[in-house]
């Protein structure tokens, strides 16, 4: 088969498409054969050499992928070969094929093509299990989302409009605040022209956010948690602003806050399996209801990959950049 | 009716118990006769005039008390006049009588004298609130407590071990780390001796602790991260330790873990008569059976309070310091 290997870590240029041994899957597995895999910012840290695959993982890149399956492993129960699946994966999505647990596994939606779902699985998993299963957002709260334009930052809108939430965001562009605005925030400030933190005091007459999802670390902590309301929760899921801040745990205490930091990629397949199914229960009816649906900016060639690296690295796009595989 | 008022803000000194207009039950509160009150540290900073009374609260100190129902309010079922009670409070537990609003009455427990039941209010609810219903510890996880001799401490070690955790705690003597021994602590740390974090990593073979309730803040806040496991909760109760300090985002993303600080005295009364709730159904069971028992360092007649606000500075006491008010 042919997978995309990094030559050695660095830019874009680094990826390279190139025939590699053949993948059978192991117990409680099945294989897919590739239909598309979509890019995330993970991915072109681990082509610089940042964020090596977990121990037993795949080395080649790609943290979600769709396609059919074409092999079952031993005692897997409850799917078929020839099933339109999409998947969480540690990696290797960049493939013609891939190996995956079977906890990692979800029926492509209804109403979303196949190509398509493969812009599903990191967003999905990503948005439910920290602003549901972690910060419990419910029904008439605030919600704030950093980067509402991302993968992430589009699918946090949708869901936490889906819930009936009161939702905020930030971009850095008109265009990217007048996408947010269409998909369900209710404000969407410019950080580059306006203090998110003074914007938000306004507009809930002092009283700040319920939850917020937070993708840079350091260099907004004190600004989110001026920003959280009473008993609001602050989870961080990127340090693309830092990674060491000093924090006011008084103003915390005050507040009755709470600040989690989670990543998805070096869970065991326990809690993955646990996050898939409660996806799988409470965000796919939405998908089949046409309530929430995959934002996808472009969709190139998997042997492109490295233009799709360089438009993800210029954060140009809205929604996810996919690469198909398959023929 | 007699309260303890505060002179001016000051030493123990400033304590004076002085007559003052009797109080009347409001709709949905009872009046109570108060046997007993207990010295929190809040009491401390409140007569230092550091933590002044939140709005609607007595202005006289006391965030708990035991004793017998002598009047409804409006409202009122459930409760009869007679009954022996203790109850959490925003305050004015130091005087001869204190309204409480019924969703923050308890009974007393079952095999508790009435004078022993004012030990408990604060305590229960506290640990219950934060080590049960904000971090969640489980049987079979581990669980540090910093000062394991004080009110919350030994509430903290008996609750823990009634529900099967591995208990770690802090304290500064020998004869302190006794005690918490006896309660069930399975690793008691001298703090002056020795690093708690570097002790906690050797008896978990490096995989840290899953829950830790602190009342340090600050000058804790690295050590306690660093002890935490993967998926742990520090909850932060306390901010003796100072109030600013650096977090290292990246450290708590790895560990997928979780920060949250909180205090009781502010919560609306809705929060209060949950966690109140809560702590009638799971922790009065333990304590009837004779699982967990308030921890008494010493009791002394209300009149006495200053000598009872020197001996919690001083910080020599295990457990609580308890004081008699009614006949």
């Amino acid at each position: 088969m042919h997978a995309m290997t990094i030559k050695a870590p660095g830019g874009p240029e680094a990826l390279a498409w190139t025939e590699v041994p053949d993948e059978e899957p192991g117990p409680g597995e099945v294989l897919v054969a590739v239909a598309a895999t979509a890019v995330n910012r993970a991915d072109l840290m681990q082509r610089q050499g940042f964020y090596p695959p977990p121990p037993g993982a795949s080395v080649y890149p790609g943290l979600e992928a769709s396609g059919r399956i074409v092999k079952l492993g031993a005692g897997v129960a409850g799917w078929a070969v020839g099933d339109e699946v999409c998947a969480l994966l540690a990696g290797g999505g960049y493939a013609e094929y891939v190996r995956v647990p079977v906890g990692q596994l979800l029926p492509v939606p209804e109403g979303v093509g196949l190509v398509e779902a493969a812009a599903l699985p990191e967003v999905v998993t990503t948005v439910w299990s920290n602003v549901f299963m972690v910060a419990h957002l419910r029904p008439g709260e605030s919600f704030l989302v950093h980067g509402g334009s991302s993968g992430i930052g589009t699918m946090a809108i949708q869901l936490a409009r889906a819930v009936g939430a009161r939702i905020f965001t930030t971009a850095g562009t008109e265009e990217k605040l007048a996408r947010c605005r269409e998909l369900g925030a209710d404000v969407a400030v410019n950080y580059r022209e306006e203090d998110f933190a003074a914007r938000i005091a306004q507009e809930t007459d002092g009283a700040g956010v319920d939850v917020i999802l937070d993708n840079m670390g350091a260099k907004y902590l004190a600004r989110n948690i001026g920003a959280l309301a009473v008993n609001g929760r602050l989870v961080i899921i990127g340090l693309q602003g830092g990674v060491k801040a000093e924090i006011n745990l008084n103003e915390l205490l005050t507040k009755r806050a709470a600040l989690a930091a989670t990543s998805l990629r070096g869970r065991p397949l326990s809690e993955k399996s646990a996050i898939v199914a409660a996806v799988r229960e409470h965000v796919w009816p939405l998908i089949a209801a046409g309530r929430v649906r995959p934002i996808v900016d472009r969709v190139l060639p998997v042997i492109e990959a490295a233009e799709a690296h360089r438009v993800v690295e210029a954060s140009t796009h809205v929604g996810k950049v996919v690469l198909t595989v398959g023929g």
